[in-house]
């Protein structure tokens, strides 16, 4: 079978997919169906298929998905099969609030450094960690072999904080920042806007 | 002309349309092209004149578009020609991050009023405002007619308190809250999901 090449925007919802796997699983179910996901994930069941169809058959026909299965094989395909440490810039509310987030750990991740620039920030405890001098950036995430950053800093700190970053080895950076990274080639960028969400859906209120 | 119905994902894209809009004024530009914007988006040319063309012409055929325009005219189909009051539920570090972060107000939205449970947080100042008992949650929004929510709220309060909101008249709301909400048709629902974001990356690391 010769796999065509995956859209990017499928790759984008096999974490969806595999979050409904965990939520069944969690309930303690053992099989499942595209029909029945997509209702959770409000996406048709033929998308569903079609997405899972760029990475291999992973039912039977007629019979549906084998929850733990499908699981271990979105894992494996999402890199997830290990814990990837992930260096957290920015120690202000956002950063706290991200230090405590329950889900990386189980999700493949784990905050293995917090740097901030702010003396009265560093050497204080964060989580399991200590807030560290963003002066050390480089050396830390050489150190560790960090290669995915969390950016929770200042608009006008974004970019060169980045650049940084991609020069020390980070290659995938979630930016919280409100500003567009330019970023070589290969390496990605993620940015959590909650305006443009907002935006969004502001669209859709009182219309017909 | 009789104008096709704008999918979501075209309405997703746009906020960041706008956005790249806004760039480009504060720079002093006042013309740009598709070419140009989707350079700074990471996104074809050919798919913004796609999105754009749901809407209306907004540009002479070789002359491009006018940003003051064209901008002026994304925010009056987005419905961003008024600021929308928001309600902030959770004043915890996320809560406090959001409250403090900059860009609500150009853009279309104010955070009118938060709530939490905690009685060490309740009438303590967070930005301009006091964080207020959210029990008086659906007294609140019905008195400032508030239709947009953001949820800051731990998982397993999220739902309540999204089928509270809803009861009181929300009619979007931007979950930050691990979770799929429940909501009735008719009401919006984007997620900030940091998990899935990381995930997505994840899936280009170490391959060729």
């Amino acid at each position: 079978m010769v796999k065509r090449k995956a859209p990017d925007i499928a790759v984008g919802r096999l974490p969806l997919y595999l979050r409904v796997l965990n939520q069944l699983e969690a309930e303690g179910r053992t099989t499942t169906n595209s029909q029945e996901m997509g209702n959770r994930l409000g996406l048709s069941s033929a998308q569903i298929r079609k997405d899972l169809s760029y990475f291999g058959g992973f039912g039977r026909y007629g019979a549906g998905y084998d929850v733990a299965y499908l699981r271990d094989q979105l894992r494996r395909i999402l890199n997830l099969e290990r814990i990837w440490p992930v260096a957290l810039v920015g120690a202000g509310h956002l950063g706290h609030a991200l230090a405590n987030y329950g889900r990386f750990g189980e999700s493949g991740f784990e905050i293995a450094a917090v740097f901030d620039t702010d003396p009265a920030k560093i050497g204080q405890p964060l989580g399991d960690l200590i807030v560290q001098d963003a002066a050390r950036l480089e050396e830390v995430i050489r150190e560790q072999g960090i290669v995915i950053a969390i950016l929770a800093v200042p608009a006008q700190a974004a970019q060169t904080v980045a650049e940084r970053l991609v020069a020390a080895g980070v290659r995938a950076i979630l930016n919280y920042a409100p500003v567009r990274l330019q970023v070589p080639e290969g390496v990605k960028v993620q940015e959590i806007d909650p305006v443009a969400r907002l935006q969004h859906m502001a669209f859709y209120l009182f219309r017909k």
